[in-house]
């Protein structure tokens, strides 16, 4: 029986970590997209987008998740059409890889109808695309944890290079999201172009005991090595509030908090969910009182399964 | 019985290891320095270098282990004087440590000596001074892994913060030390002042996946990872014969060949014996016909136990 109907969900993720900007990345288990992809009789793609806040394109020219789909289906050419409903449940702008999730979800909801379905890693390349689109610049640190789970070192795009970093899986990550709009593109083009040595050098240092860190599931070097001082220091300027909502998290108990991607977003670790909910209470109540906005928080483990299969059916 | 002669191996280290410029280094377990530590009744410091090659300054106020050890002696201030001989058997100029492993073997001969000898660890701050004499600036990359073994992320001199990386030590490493010198001064002043943030992002990635593939003891990791495109391609250049000599590596089995240290020593790495001896054979062939000049050849796998007492007695 082949599947007619599937309903997929693939979660967010935090990137860069701190100081492995550009190179590192987590899934986490919320917030997350759902696609539903229909076969169709008639040829080629349709699509729609349920999207409440209307924030994504909603034509498919424009959408990441339409594009995804489009390239997988010039590319496997299956004898048969796909209806993509993208049920756009994550904030646009956030920090959190709202486009790669939505993308993740198109290529493992189409890939799941299609005759002789692709490995899940072989759908990356797809994805990357939509990153591309999305970001103009191909990125891969949202895409790869958000399609396979786990943490992820990007270590290069040209050939891909994704390397899965084995984590030991005990601590808790805080995401709190505040209703405020960061453009990837234009978080970028504030970063400087060249860095002195030295900085590269203590850079380079914390990513690596930061890598240690994470493998060992060490909380306190996780702690001591979460320290960017290279982009953090320039992008914490487009956050209202980010210092105090950071020391809040640092003084309730947190080992690091820094930004998630090109943020609003900002994330900090810890080793319990209690501890971790204190902390999400104090980064919201900063963010509140500082930058007058709501917020949402997510708490969970580094999410190790990545995109997940919802429903699926044969008629 | 308190011990009254102490005879002190102390261990030459790789440090940078292609892409971690100044903040990772391992122990090997060849070459090394000998410190032999004698106690005597007139207080003070009584210092002689054993040096065939003397390329070592043998006066007590210009020698690494001399300062090391008065700097010791000053704070622990024993009721004896020590007679200290430097037996200096490693090249000095190598880009293999010799100077940490001078001054580590030092300290570790007059604490052993001491009425209440201080931790292991706590002689790495003297030793670190030591590499600052030596160097003009405070350097752990060798002293640490020579002092403690292992391999070891330097991740910040102020504080000092040393991160031991817990290796999976499987794969061989080769050493070739071709009779050229270089000074670590002059190797640093070569170097660039900034760089592209593109090249600190690669670099740091690589960084990340080396650590990962430490920890694992994954030759494949580590060989892709050891890719260095900041500090190898300036150094290279004060290497007669690199290129060739990296290439003979590669085609001979080896996973990553790149500088040891500044230079002009070059490192390989490989997973077995039989392929280091190859590798080492073909490194050789090209220093002598490209660059005219001998080596030395050394092989091990990662030495785990840093500096040790060879001999200790009572009387």
């Amino acid at each position: 029986m082949k599947p007619k109907r599937v309903k997929v969900y693939a979660p967010a993720s935090i990137s860069n970590l701190g100081p492995g900007f550009d190179v590192l990345g987590i899934a986490i288990d919320q917030p997350g997209d759902i696609v539903i992809a229909h076969r169709i009789r008639e040829q080629g793609l349709t699509f729609t987008v349920v999207d409440t806040s209307r924030t994504v394109p909603a034509d498919a020219r424009s959408n990441v998740a339409a594009h995804v789909a489009s390239l997988m289906m010039k590319e496997c050419d299956p004898p048969f059409g796909i209806q993509l409903e993208l049920h756009k449940q994550m904030p646009v702008g956030s920090g959190l890889g709202s486009s790669a999730a939505s993308s993740v979800a198109a290529a493992v909801a189409v890939n799941a109808l299609l005759p002789k379905p692709l490995k899940r890693n072989e759908l990356l390349r797809f994805v990357v695309d939509g990153e591309r689109k999305a970001s103009g610049s191909p990125h891969a640190d949202n895409a790869t944890p958000s399609l396979l789970g786990g943490a992820w070192l990007i270590r290069s795009y040209n050939p891909l290079d994704v390397i899965s970093i084995p984590i030991r899986n005990t601590l808790m990550w805080v995401v709190v999201h505040p209703h405020l709009m960061v453009q990837t593109r234009e978080a970028r083009t504030i970063l400087p172009k060249s860095i002195p040595l030295t900085h590269a050098i203590r850079q380079w240092g914390n990513v690596s005991g930061l890598t240690a860190g994470l493998i060992a599931g060490d909380a306190g070097l996780i702690g001591k090595c979460m320290e960017d001082i290279i982009i953090e220091p320039v992008r914490a300027r487009l956050i209202p509030g980010f210092s105090d909502v950071k020391r809040a998290a640092l003084s309730s108990g947190a080992v690091a908090c820094s930004i998630s991607g090109s943020g609003p977003s900002m994330f900090a670790v810890t080793t319990s969910l209690k501890s971790a909910r204190s902390i999400a209470a104090a980064m919201e109540k900063q963010f509140t009182e500082k930058a007058r906005v709501g917020c949402d928080v997510y708490i969970s483990r580094v999410n190790m399964e990545g995109a997940i299969i919802l429903e699926m059916n044969t008629k």
